[in-house]
């Protein structure tokens, strides 16, 4: 969901980008990513999906020809594309394999680590939305910079939802996209990058070009990027980043998990199951009753409650059900999501008892907001 | 420029990118490029710039490690990095230099081709915008094909201006951007392919992730795409391209021809010189009077007659001045910037009889409406 004013700020006349405006307006966003990344590294804006910011991070640190090594986590479908596009591009990497709802686990990664010293870089999605799950990211961090690796974190799901404090914590490629909690369509992606990241990827030769941060930091320097970038879209993040900078990371990372914690004691007191072991606060995961057809409740949902809620991918695809909590959603969106999840259980045959979610929820709300 | 009905749907609250409802418009869509490269090849979409188009085209169809060369055509800045990205991938290349504002010419193209029988590829700027000059695409095509050679075309700143007829001329791939004639902002690539060149690219290995168009293909047999797209731009794609073939490919590339020739018998008029021995139809280059500062010209364009100009590029910065032909601008428009120009050469001390080149225009316009 794109905020109204930010769609109405997106439809106004567009600077080009070679102008002078444009140039004080990327200057500002780009401040406001540092402030969002929590870091005092380089924040930079590629025009493409969030793909192209995790392609960008790991052709840019590791596919250079040199001895890199990538370990990389996958505990679902973004895990696995990561360790794919080291397959892609020939770079040499091992997995880690989480099971589906699990967090990456700090102990397994510094036992990997220790038994492998080939390996120099670690990929890691901080929140798996597939699987609703959460990595303990400042754990591993600490994991990574004992080994003296390099860790570069998916956080498309968990920047400006989650805690994050890369600087803090000692992640050195943080990258996310416009579409999740930044409120925007989808068409940008965002890297910040430290020193230490800066040192691989400039002593290596990586001969890529379009997603090549080299090219990124020449021109940030003049708050320019190489290529054309989607200044409509640039223009929408300035009005959201300002946003986020007046409410106060901390606010907006304690709203996320509120209506987290209301949902899921709401799902719990409907008698349904959560599907994370290690539940992510920027979605919400639940198994479906088996006596339930997932593509039925979800169809109810759409035509007859107005509300879009996601599926499972890969092999739940049918057996779970997600909420997000990312963005736009307050707690009366949350409130009218187990609303509409309370009647439609009904419906499809599945009884649960009217109210019940919704005072589990409440009370979550009544001592938090 | 942005036109208002398009920026306006582009504000319309947006379908995700896995519903019924954008693949519904995204078939449309992909149906209207078809049109628009008038072709009955593959019409791909890609979320990023330009760049990102002409990357996919050349690492798609030579990047695979097997033994191609790429002859790439230089004449602006455009067609140079054309030339890096072979660089930047490792893909044996040579490069043919074109004096700027001059188009490649089929002949030389021909007798490289058969000097060298190792170059299978052929990469060409069919409008370079910085040198405002435009290059005969069908006769080089017919060179190309003569060989056997694949003809990959950058269409930027060509497709939806000039005539473009792929399949009739034989051109292997075609690529465009979103942000210059289909008047959208900057963030999508296009690219057509034929099944020449479909047979090159599925036959090799190409080793890369986002920008490889394998993946594309295979998306788009289901109307998808395989990394989230940007969906606000091929929303407000879709308006661009039923307004276009609601007018007529025909009737769009003759306007162009229309303001371009009007522009030209303006500059002539009043005494300045064109850049381009071929010029394009999509921009008209100017050299501006020696007595006359580039810099102020443009500044007096902005500040006095809120118009935007385009300086020069590359060798040619501070010497040229380059007015757009392309998307949404009419003959009205044309007459503004040509009236602004009078009067600012006049403000800076060049003296030109004050309403010469409007005159000029008119009569083109007199006969060509």
């Amino acid at each position: 969901m794109v905020p109204e004013d930010v769609l109405l700020e997106m439809a106004r006349p567009q600077d080009h980008h070679r102008t002078a405006g444009f140039k004080e307006m990327f200057k500002d966003v780009t401040e406001h990513l540092q402030y969002l990344f929590q870091t005092e590294g380089t924040c930079l804006t590629l025009t493409g999906s969030g793909t192209a910011a995790g392609e960008a991070a790991i052709v840019s640190a590791c596919g250079d020809g040199q001895d890199h090594k990538v370990l990389c986590c996958r505990g679902g479908k973004f895990g696995e594309r990561w360790a794919e596009i080291c397959e892609a591009f020939g770079i040499p990497h091992v997995n880690y394999d989480v099971e589906w709802g699990h967090g990456a686990k700090a102990e397994v990664i510094d036992k990997m680590l220790s038994e492998d010293k080939s390996i120099d870089t670690v990929t890691l999605v901080h929140s798996e939305t597939c699987s609703s799950s959460v990595s303990d990211v400042q754990a591993i961090a600490k994991v990574t910079r004992k080994h003296d690796a390099l860790l570069i974190v998916d956080g498309i799901t968990a920047v400006g939802t989650l805690p994050v404090k890369m600087d803090d914590w000692g992640v050195d490629i943080y990258f996310t996209g416009s579409q999740k909690a930044l409120m925007l369509p989808p068409g940008l992606g965002f890297l910040a990058v430290n020193d230490r990241a800066w040192k691989r990827i400039e002593a290596g030769n990586a001969h890529y070009y379009y997603n090549n941060l080299k090219k990124y930091r020449k021109s940030i320097e003049k708050n320019d990027v190489p290529f054309t970038p989607n200044n409509q879209l640039i223009r929408g993040l300035q009005k959201v980043l300002q946003g986020i900078k007046e409410r106060g990371l901390e606010a907006v990372w304690a709203h996320s998990a509120l209506m987290a914690k209301a949902t899921r004691a709401a799902v719990e007191a409907m008698g349904l199951k959560l599907f994370a072991a290690d539940p992510a606060d920027s979605v919400t995961g639940t198994w479906v009753p088996e006596d339930v057809d997932e593509g039925k409740l979800r169809k109810l949902f759409r035509s007859k409650y107005g509300m879009q809620i996601a599926g499972g991918q890969g092999h739940i695809k049918g057996k779970v059900i997600r909420v997000s909590h990312m963005g736009y959603c307050d707690a009366f969106d949350t409130l009218s999501v187990i609303g509409a999840l309370e009647l439609a259980l009904n419906e499809l045959g599945h009884p649960v008892e009217l109210g019940c979610g919704l005072a589990a929820a409440q009370k979550v709300f009544a001592e938090g907001l």
